[in-house]
Formats: structure tokens, sequence, C-alpha cells
């Protein structure tokens, strides 16, 4: 299998070895059929299982099965994200699904401005998944009025996107397959830094709702912005419940050389409008990076980020990036019902080929 | 099998138990391999029999037998319309077929401004079947200079919308399948009345043009519209043909309770411009409907037709509505000359499940 | 098989008789797995190998085979083209490959305005084979930073356009299998008019590339243009290692009686911008063309090719269109390592269909 072309490279066997070679099928079965809106649906243990069946599916030549044969995805995107929406339709391709694309439905004017609960209406018949992304953070609510379909958030507004979370904790999991434990060795546990406003940035506001669940794993989570609160409402009770630490500093250059990962993010949604990240917060190779540590960016990037790190061994950006087909396959073969149709593969062929 | 989340609900069994559980493919044969540009190449009997067609499909599972395995339908629409491209699309996906999508022709400058002539001609290599939307009523004839392919009308300025109108009727041979008999019992015959202007409508021409054939099951047609003459050139000699008696009224609601059947539109097309309808046409739930009449409408909706019906019986829209991948799965099978694909499920199949 | 509507008709079999119905599989090894970026991967053999396996394709049912199987194709549209990019589609369907669209990368702004580095590196696990059209001559260059996929050009800016110079060569050699020799007969061989400024028009300037190889079957070239240097720095080494003749007039009318083939095209690529031809270039019926002459263009065309010529045997353009696809099927097998999957196709049925 291809995987990035710089930067850090991951075995998903890796990650597979940890869990002696099984996929916890249990742990997924609560979102089986299941709409994806919030990180809250998941658990450490979901999370896990995704990644499991994630790396299953990155190392097994899936194509011969047919798991999502007969089954149609709407990728219905009011707001254009090439990168999301092409991943989404790659994992519906890769196995055997297919597409039905609304690529920008803000521009092509869906079906004459009509409501969202009318298209969440239509959607019943035309297809079996509905991937939404949407400006509005209230768009989940709206379609699922009428929607009787599991509907895929992609990104609303402000709110979240569960699924870029899932492609971030893949990645870290295959890095360090440790992680999984509850009982993670101490210098094996990480110390995450998040550059950025999870109040109002929805990809590192899932994948900070995401990161509070790994006990034992995360040591300390440093939230590095110039804003007074930036880590809003919604997030107060889950890191009240969390027993991992959580400080937030504003000088990134001081708080850089303890991070064992840094996640950056470059734009912010403020209600309906975009704020780029300062360019103070830029990341660079002269930047005083933790040796070993690792960056990871839920692209698409601008220049907080400089492509001078691209060679390096601090860009696991890339792998993450590499990572985001096979979760989108997990997620779209649990939403849809499909489990059983790996089976055959996770039985007969995944015990050697981990021995192997 | 999934169908409308409110409203009326249709069983397609209903309607193959009216026809014995026979589709009647002799009547689908002027069709085949045909291309549908206008309600006029229908009768009653390629309309009813269309219908049982798309019941046969609603009630089996067909992805087995891929009736259009290896056909490819090509979606021209230089007039974005999300709803309409996406239930032709679904319809080809589910049957096996495959999709080249031009999803707004208008705004990506199809080919350099070419000519409709010129795309045609390219067309004739690169599918099976063009389906288009237009904005000008010509413009099948220009694209058909040369195009060998056939072609399916899916709305052409304020021409005709013939597949709108085949799920139309499909939606009512449902809801009543007692309309399939030229002789049909009194107390079940229908009054229709159609709110807006046949005459510039492409939706409510379509239906119009087929509701006329309807001779003893149609009692009488009431066209509500502020203008003198609402029905247009056209229909004049359809109208004069049929034995159905035709009146034209302003006063919506003064009518209201007598109808059975309530045909409602949003957009009138006036050359190249759209209007909308007048508010005093509004349907809601305080209107004076008659007990157990159904409202129809080809979506998308504006405010001519309130959400606060949506939970009533007299919804019939959403039903018919999710109908529409049904009619144009049966349209392709027909035009792409498939029909024998589906025999085997007829005769194994159908009376069984029809007994059951 | 269905071919163009009007004009000339080419059976692709008169040239797979001139090659004793075999299909140069040796010659086309050199492409396997390559990116196409430029004319100069091919030479004279690779040409008509490639012409043999499209007229392979063209005769056979090849869907039963389906030698895509399993391969994705992401079209990357940054400038927008409805009949190349359906083209490449079809040609992938049809072999039974799958499609990631991206129509108008310009409009939608893909992934956010980033780079074409982190596009080609993100497109690296979402497909098999990249096909690009960009207005900037060097995004071939920067696309292919991180992208590890085959990479085929399908325009960018003034550069070139590979696979459009084959589909023109298609033609000929369908048209006059003889131009296959390198020892054709002299009055077989054609003298070549271009019409147009090949050193800033992509299609002219690969075709010309092209046509500079068939040594022995073109007797001369022919650049029609009002520049001064209409060919341009890039050609002048090919021109001078080519024995065949070039000559650059600026009188249409004066040369127009001597060409066998006429190749004309709509629009120069200057920089970043475009120009149409002088109206003064205009072909049409009432023009003084040599009897039996053919006019080639790679369309779409505007008022430099008149309507008036579509009925006539001049007409070679609608055919050269309708091998598009075959060409680009051939293309796809090739970049894709999937010439094993015709090979059954081509020992077993092919010495019976050509002697049939």
């Amino acid at each position: 299998m291809l995987s990035n072309s710089k930067g850090l490279r991951l075995d998903p066997n890796r990650l597979l070895r940890e869990s002696g070679g099984r996929v916890d099928r249990e742990g997924l079965q609560p979102l089986v059929g299941q709409s994806i809106l919030h990180p809250r649906q998941f658990n450490r243990r979901s999370v896990i299982a995704m990644a499991q069946l994630a790396a299953l599916l990155e190392t097994s030549n899936v194509e011969i099965d047919k798991p999502l044969d007969g089954k149609i995805a709407i990728t219905a995107f009011f707001e254009a994200s090439t990168r999301t929406r092409l991943s989404f339709e790659s994992a519906m391709l890769r196995l055997d699904g297919k597409i039905l694309s609304v690529p920008d439905g803000q521009v092509t004017g869906i079906a004459k401005g009509e409501s969202l609960a009318d298209i969440g209406e239509m959607f019943n018949t035309y297809g079996d998944v509905v991937i939404i992304r949407h400006p509005d953070t209230d768009s989940l609510e709206r379609i699922g009025r009428n929607l009787q379909r599991p509907l895929i958030n992609a990104g609303n507004g402000s709110g979240h996107h569960p699924s870029q979370a899932l492609i971030d904790w893949y990645a870290l999991l295959k890095w360090r397959p440790e992680l999984c434990r509850p009982d993670c060795p101490e210098d094996r546990r990480v110390h995450i830094g998040i550059i950025g406003t999870p109040g109002s940035m929805r990809a590192v506001k899932s994948f900070l709702r995401l990161s509070l669940m790994f006990t034992g794993a995360v040591s300390k989570i440093t939230v590095i912005s110039e804003l007074a609160d930036p880590v809003g409402l919604e997030l107060t009770e889950p890191i009240e419940e969390s027993p991992i630490p959580i400080v937030i500093v504003n000088d990134v250059q001081k708080v850089l050389p303890e991070l064992d990962v840094v996640y950056v993010n470059s734009i912010a949604f403020l209600g309906d409008d975009y704020r780029k990240m300062d360019s103070r917060y830029k990341l660079q190779r002269s930047s005083d990076l933790k040796p070993g540590s690792a960056i990871m960016h839920p692209l698409a990037r601008n220049d907080e980020l400089s492509v001078d790190l691209d060679e390096s061994d601090h860009n696991l950006y890339f792998a993450q990036a590499a990572g985001a087909v096979y979760i989108r396959q997990a997620l779209l073969t649990t939403v849809l019902d499909r489990l059983h149709k790996v089976v055959l593969l996770d039985r007969q062929e995944l015990i050697g080929r981990i021995e192997s």
C-alpha cells in the first residue's frame, strides 16, 4: 500500500499487534446503524476499536470482499471541502459502495433554496447514508428532522468534526500503540499541545474532546491561545470530569520544548466567519521542538505550518492525512452495518499477516 | 424499504394487486429505446404499465439482478436541480448503472460555450442515455440534432417535464389503485384541482396532459389561476379531445372543499423568467380541505405549502417524492432496453410476494 | 458500436488488419505505470501501439473483462473542460474503473486554497491515477512534488495535451492505416497543414510534436499563422532532428488546395490569457479544400470551423472526437498496468473478429 511521501511513516500492523491481532467488534456495536454527529458518542474503547478496524482495512486487500456493495452515500457539502469530500468518497468506492455527490450545495443552489428538513426527506429514498458539511451549527438538527438514514457530520460550522478527531487519534495510536493502554508506561505518555481556540474551531474541539478520554495515556493537555477563554462552554464539563490536567498559556515558544504532540490548525470558525491563526504561532524547522515530538494538522494548511518541516521526523501530519480514507472506511462499514463483511478477512488472514 | 417520514404512506403491492400481480410489458414496448421528450408519447396504458414496473422495482431487491449493468447515463444539467439530478443518478446506481455527471453546465461553462448540437455529438460515445435539463424550450431539438442515444427531458424551460408527471401519477395510482380502471367506481373517481398556470409551468402542464388520459377515473379538472387563459395553446387540442370536463376558476378558497386532489407548484416559468405563486394560493392546515383529499407538489416548495400540513393525512407530496427514484428506474430500464433483466423477478418472486 | 453521426466514419478493424491483428504490447511497455506529461515520452512505435490497443478496445465488448476493476481515477480539473473530463471519466467507467471527480477546482476552492504540492500528497491515498488540467504550465511539476501515483496531463496552460495528440493520430491511423508504415506508399503520404500557433497552443503543439515522428508517412508540414515565429522555442530541436520538411506561411487560401490534412483549433493560450483564431482563417464548405482531404479539430469549436462542413467527407473531426474515449481507455489501461487483462480478448477473439 502507498502511504505518505514524506515525514513519519506509520505501520498499521503495530497497532494490530498491540491488540493481539484482534478488532474489538463489541466496542463498535453501539455505533452500528447510528448517525455520527458528535464526539460524545464515542468513548476510549470505541475510538480504539475504530482505529483497529481502520488498521485492518489499511493492511487488507478489501476490494475483493466488497463490504459496501449496493450501498449509496450522499455527500452533501453545503460548504466546499474537496479534501473531506473526496476522502469520504474514496472510502466508499474502495469498499465498492457508490456515491451521489453534491460538491457545493451553496453555489449550485440545492433544489432552489428548499429547507434542510425537505432535503433530508428527499434523501430518504436516494441513499443509505448522508455525509453533510454545512456552515451552520444547527444544520444537523434541521436536516435530521425528516431524515431516516444515518447522518455523518463532516463539519457543522463551529460545532464538531468527529471523523477528523478519529483520524487524529488513529495517527496517534499507530505512532505510539501503547497509548491504547489505560496504564501506558509513564515515559510513553504524551503531553499534547493544542495551538488554537477549541471553543470556536471544530477540528481542535473534537480532537480535544477525544483526547480527554485517554486517561493514563495523555499526561497533560496545554492549550495555547491568545484568548482569555479559548476552550468555551461546551467543553467545561468534559474537562472537569477528566482527570487529565489542562492548562492554558499564550506563549507558544515557551511551552513548545515540553510538548510531545503539537496540534495546529489554520482556521478558526467564529460564528459564520473564519479567522486565520496569528503568524506568531507559526511552526517551522527553526522552532524549538522537543526531539521526537510529532506535529499534527488536520489540513489544509496556510502559513502556520512551514513546508520546511515536511522532510523532518516531526511531520506526523502527512501520515495523519494518509489515514483519513481508512478511518472513513471503518466508520462507514460500522454505520452501514457491514462489519460482518470483514469478519472472514479478520479470522483467516489477519493472524498470519501479523505473525509474518 | 424506507419510505417517506411523514404523511400518507403508500404500499406498491396494492397497485400490483390491482393488475393481478402482472406488469404490462406490452404497454411499455413503444417506449423501448426511445427518447422521452414529451408526455404525448404516453397513453393511459403505458402510464399504468410504467407505474406497475416502478411498483415491482420498489418491492424488489433489484440490486442482485443488476439490470443496468454496464450502462452509463449522462446527467447534463444546464440548470441546477439537485433534486431531479440526484433522483435520476440514484435510480441508475441502484440498478448498477453508472453516471457521468454535469451538475451545472451553465456555471462551469460546458466545453467553452460550444453549441448544444456539438455537445450532443460528443455524448454519442460517452454514454448510453442522456438526461438533460435546460432553461430553453428548444434545447431538446438542438441537442438532438447529432445525438444518437436516447434523450430524457428532465425539464426544458416552460416546456415539459414528463418523468415528473409519471411520478405524480405513480403516487395517485398507488394511493387509489382503482384509478387504473377505465370504469372506476363513481365514488372513487377524483376531482383534481391544479393551482397554477399549466400554460407556462412545465410540471403542471405535463401533469395535466397525463391526467386528461384518465377518462372514467378523473371526474373533473379544475384549474385555479388568476390569469385569463392559464392553460395555453398547446393543451387546447388535448383538452378538446378528452371527455373530462375542465373548468377555470380564480378563487382557491371556494373550490378547495370540492377537490379530491390538490396539485400545487411553487414556480412559474414565463419565458426565461421565474415567478413565484401568489401568497393568496397558500395551503395550510387551516385551509378548508375536503376530508380524505390529497395534496400533491413536485417540490421543492416555497411558502405556498405550509409545513404544518406535513404531519397530516392530506400530505401525499412526501410519498409522491418518495416514488421518484422508482419511476426513474422504470423509465431508464425501459429506455435502455433492459426490461428482460427484471423478468426473472417478475415470474418467480412476484406472485409469492403479492399473496403473502 | 455507435460512432459519429456525420462526416467520415472510421473502422478500427482496418487499423488492426494493418498490423496483422496484433497489438504491439512491447511498444507500450515503457509507458506502463508511468506519468504521461509530455509527448516526448512517446515515439512512433508507442503511438501506433496505443492506437492498436484503442482499436482493439473499440471493437471489443470489454465490459465483461473489467480491466480497470478496483482502480480509482481522480479527475482534478482546475480549469473547466467538460469534454476532456467526461471523456476520461467515461473511459474509466467503461472499463469498470471508478471516479473521484473535481469538476472545477478553481471555482469550488479546492481545499481552501492549499498548494498543489499538498493536494498531490492528499491524492496519494485517495486514488490510483490523477488526471489534471490546470491553467499554469508549471502545475505538473508542483503537484508532482509529493504525488506517488501516475499523473496524466490533460492540458497545462500553454504547455501540452499529450492524450489529445494521441486521439488525433488515432483518427489519422484509422483513416489511412498505411501511415503506420515507415515506407508508406508515396501517394498515400500526407501533407499536414496546421492553422494556428503551435508555440502557444497546447493541442496543436502536441499534435505537431507527434507528427514529426512519422517520417516516411508525413511528406510535409505547413504551419499557417500570422505570427513571425508561430512554432516557438521548445519545438526547435525536434523540428531540426526530423527529416520532415516544415514551412511557415500566412495565407490560408493559397496553401489550402495542397493539404491532405488540415488541423485547426479555436483557442490560443498566451500565458494565462486566451485568444481566438482570426476570422480570416475560417474553414467552410466554400473553402478551396483538396478533394479527399480531411479536416481535424480538437474541439470545442467556435466560428473558425463552419457547421456547413459537418455533412461533408472533409469532416474527420467528428470521427476524431469519437475516438477520444478509446484512446483514453488504452492510456489508462497502460498507465494502471492492466494490459494483461485484455490479453484474453486479444488472443482468442481478435483473429476471428478480424477475419470475419
